[in-house]
């Protein structure tokens, strides 16, 4: 590629929502580059199985991002891995970004963010060992499975009441756990959870999964600071999730509150030429809900070109 | 099914949208009946390849609806098919459903619409004969199919207009046919149009579609009548859409002003309780888009019957 190449869309992330941006793009006609600063797939490689993407019947995630990459490249696009932009800023009324760290430098027309996620980590023994096989960061992705299984939600937050009241209708017994002393979750959670068979446990520390080919139960430590043991089937963690946003901060463009890219319904951000799509921009954070805004981000971004919008 | 029976959701309309909101639904342990006046599948069921739906390479529309739903089966909800919506009221909490005027009436605590829009038809000789076979109702689906080929975009709105600057970009010829005397896109339209290889044909009534295996031509008439003959190898319609809004106007819920209903980032309409999903919203009419639209209705409906939204 010439140094200084001037193309029409720079997405940044090859997860979900940045291939089928890429996909859309370029059957636009666009010029297009895809860029990957680890490798293709973003949170939903990561996916043992997902059974909740329509028109796939349970497919492993990693295969169900190769096949989406795949489709991408019959039209032409490939995703650049390894290729992270380190820089971007904003000259005109192009963007100039930065690959690599000084790799190489490209002008584009416009950008469609994508840079998505990531789950906060317990970071506690068990915890990588058994992703996937009792441990998960989603319950609309895995919860179904546990039905008339016993699970812990870690994290009492709004999504960690959330889960535990969707465990509560499958579900023999549901613990929500919370390390501080009050839960976070706002106050309209309260009546649902105390009408289910939730039990709330607080000032509770997780210290451990265990189980050898699935889980089996988690070490805690309550106030006595005695190490204890629960028997649990899965193990939901929920403390947060948090955004890729650094380029959006290079950008300087509007975030909501807690860091994730405010879009309009056409995925429009702050910024004219510049779109989100995916985790990034904070909406529920499924594939299906991801590959439909890098969609409509792309088709936007269109029409933004083409002087429309 | 009893009579008078009452379940947590009502999903109205078994096109994308719907079928992908009945497999959230349900994968929250909610109950739920999807309710489809014709056959399942929709608009989407109709397209003859659908080249782009992340993680499906190339399949016929039908096909990959029927997986849709064979998906769902395996989830325990399956489409009732033939089965319409005839009447909906809100009476206290509850959303009063009538099926097939009185064969059924049923009480549901939320309702996702997913009623879909259909496209508006030209209604001349060879429209119907040779669909998906270079006629079509949707640039973005099938058109880079046409590249360096010559093409009939029917309709200067702004829909026309804009599939007619995307099929500048790689066609050798594009038309574009506006039976009044003014095209209708907007002002935004004209200069982008004048710079590429557009024709603009105003006062031109297309009255036929001629080939045989595939699109060769159309007929039509100018201010001469006199009938005359333009070679193209596809012709795409772009004469408006209608959204299927008869149950959203006796809900009363606010629409937009082309008929469309109005729903926030959630998919929550104006009506507490009720959600819309997929083309009945005027979102961009793609089947992952509604897919996608789907999976957030359904998970906000959940959030309301939790009493938390």
């Amino acid at each position: 590629m010439a140094e200084n190449e001037e193309i029409d869309v720079a997405i940044v992330g090859a997860g979900v929502a940045g291939i089928t941006a890429a996909l859309y793009a370029k059957r636009k006609a666009l010029s297009v580059r895809l860029f990957e600063s680890k490798a293709l797939g973003g949170q939903a490689a990561e996916a043992v199985w997902v059974e909740n993407y329509p028109g796939v019947t349970k497919a492993k995630g990693a295969q169900l991002m190769q096949r989406m990459s795949e489709q991408l490249k019959e039209f032409g696009v490939e995703a650049e891995e390894a290729a992270e932009v380190t820089g971007i800023e904003k000259k005109g009324n192009l963007f100039e970004l930065d690959i690599n760290k000084g790799e190489e430098k490209l002008q584009a027309k416009s950008v469609v963010l994508c840079t998505g996620g990531k789950y906060r980590l317990l970071n506690v023994p068990g915890e990588k060992e058994l992703y996937g096989k009792g441990v998960s960061y989603c319950a609309t992705c895995d919860g179904p499975a546990f039905k008339d299984k016993t699970v812990a939600v870690v994290g009492a937050g709004n999504s960690g009441a959330n889960a535990a009241l969707f465990f509560a209708e499958i579900c023999k017994k549901v613990y929500l756990i919370e390390f501080s002393e009050k839960p976070g979750f706002d106050s309209v959670y309260e009546k649902p959870l105390k009408e289910t068979k939730v039990e709330l446990m607080t000032n509770t520390q997780v210290v451990g999964i265990e189980g050898e080919k699935h889980v089996t139960g988690i070490k805690y430590k309550d106030k006595s600071q005695e190490e204890k043991r629960l028997a649990v089937d899965g193990v939901f963690i929920y403390i947060g999730m948090q955004p890729n946003n650094e380029l959006a901060k290079k950008l300087g463009l509007k975030l909501n509150e807690k860091g994730y890219v405010s879009v309009n319904q056409s995925n429009k951000t702050s910024m004219e030429g510049v779109f989100a799509a995916g985790d990034i921009t904070g909406q529920l954070a499924q594939i299906v809900v991801a590959a439909g805004s890098g969609a409509i981000a792309a088709t936007t971004a269109f029409e933004f070109l083409k002087g429309l919008k």
